[in-house]
């Protein structure tokens, strides 16, 4: 015996969230049957109309509502004529929050990796070269994850930028801000060891 | 700058699981609008439904959404006369798994908690004096957690029990088998030497 069918095929609804296992989607089920009724039918709406209307943005391909999303429909965002390349919205959303960058971004949504059937189409590239085509950047900044999977990305989308002409910059990595040296992976030491800079105690 | 409206909204609505913070839920908005449209429509609906059809078995109250549920209505179940006595509907799962109890169940849907206004009405248990009141069971198999919570509960019902002339009984509890003494608490160790029973070794 398992539960009753319905309760049953909400627990494995459930498992489609990523980590979640039989234990937590069970847990899950529960807490919303027991405690959380109005919450629960909030968000069996909200998922629902999110999963309807929200698409990724025409130019940058993050993802809104809109079919351009606010950032690219800011006039002021195209001043810097810089570009910024991320995995993620959620990469967008980390960059904002250090309000240093004024320009707009490309979200790949991904990175480059062909076992898993993500090639160049899969990241919209068609698109960003269609872009880089009609706009002149000043510069492309490649923000990709410093892993195997962002480097190969960030170099085959440099490749594209030079072709075009653009000038190409990669973000900085090394050991982070506050972190203890001992504790960096040796990656990490390795990279901070090739962009070391000139240090002018002067 | 967060997200789009509707995507915050989504973020925000993922909260009300449990554990589920700020990131987990960014995290599983991002996979259900990237890999799992479909499987969040199913979700969606199956939740919302779920929501609206699943209550309590009107005699054992664990989650059905029949009025009583398959287990109440098997009468092979009333045979044995036992009535054994959980917190939860998982409970019941996890003791019908061992195959070795063929009574029938009544759940709490909690412990008595009166720092949470959890109290004997939020448990159930006029129903439950009701029943013993109307049936002639056998023996009440208190199977309440071994927590501190659980036990004031056993207690509780124990002392219903008796008023009714119902023999009562409490599960045991000690070292789990194949558990190594070493690993186990100290109080499932007191508990284990105080239940502690003669060896026959002729
Ligand atoms: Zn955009
Ligand atoms: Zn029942």
């Amino acid at each position: 015996m398992r539960f009753s069918p319905l309760l049953d095929e909400l627990i494995k609804s459930l498992q489609i969230l990523p980590s979640v296992g039989p234990k937590s989607a069970q847990r899950m089920a529960f807490a919303l049957l027991e405690r959380q009724r109005s919450g629960g039918r909030r968000l069996a709406h909200v998922l629902d109309e999110a999963l309807e209307k929200i698409g990724h943005c025409r130019q940058c391909r993050t993802f809104t509502e809109e079919d351009i999303c606010p950032l690219c429909a800011n006039p002021k965002r195209a001043q810097s004529g810089q570009l910024c390349i991320v995995e993620s919205p959620a990469d967008v959303v980390a960059i904002e929050q250090t309000g240093q960058y004024l320009g707009r971004y490309f979200v790949l949504m991904g990175h480059l990796s062909p076992l898993d059937g993500v090639g160049p189409e899969e990241l919209g590239l068609d698109k960003l070269e269609h872009w880089l085509g009609d706009e002149a950047f000043s510069e492309l900044i490649l923000a990709t994850n410093p892993t195997v999977e962002g480097e190969a990305t960030a170099y085959y989308i440099a490749d594209i930028a030079k072709h075009h002409g653009v000038s190409v910059s990669r973000i900085a990595h090394g050991v982070p801000i506050g972190g203890e040296l001992e504790l960096v992976d040796g990656n990490t030491l390795s990279h901070s060891f090739m962009g070391r800079k000139h240090f002018d105690n002067s």
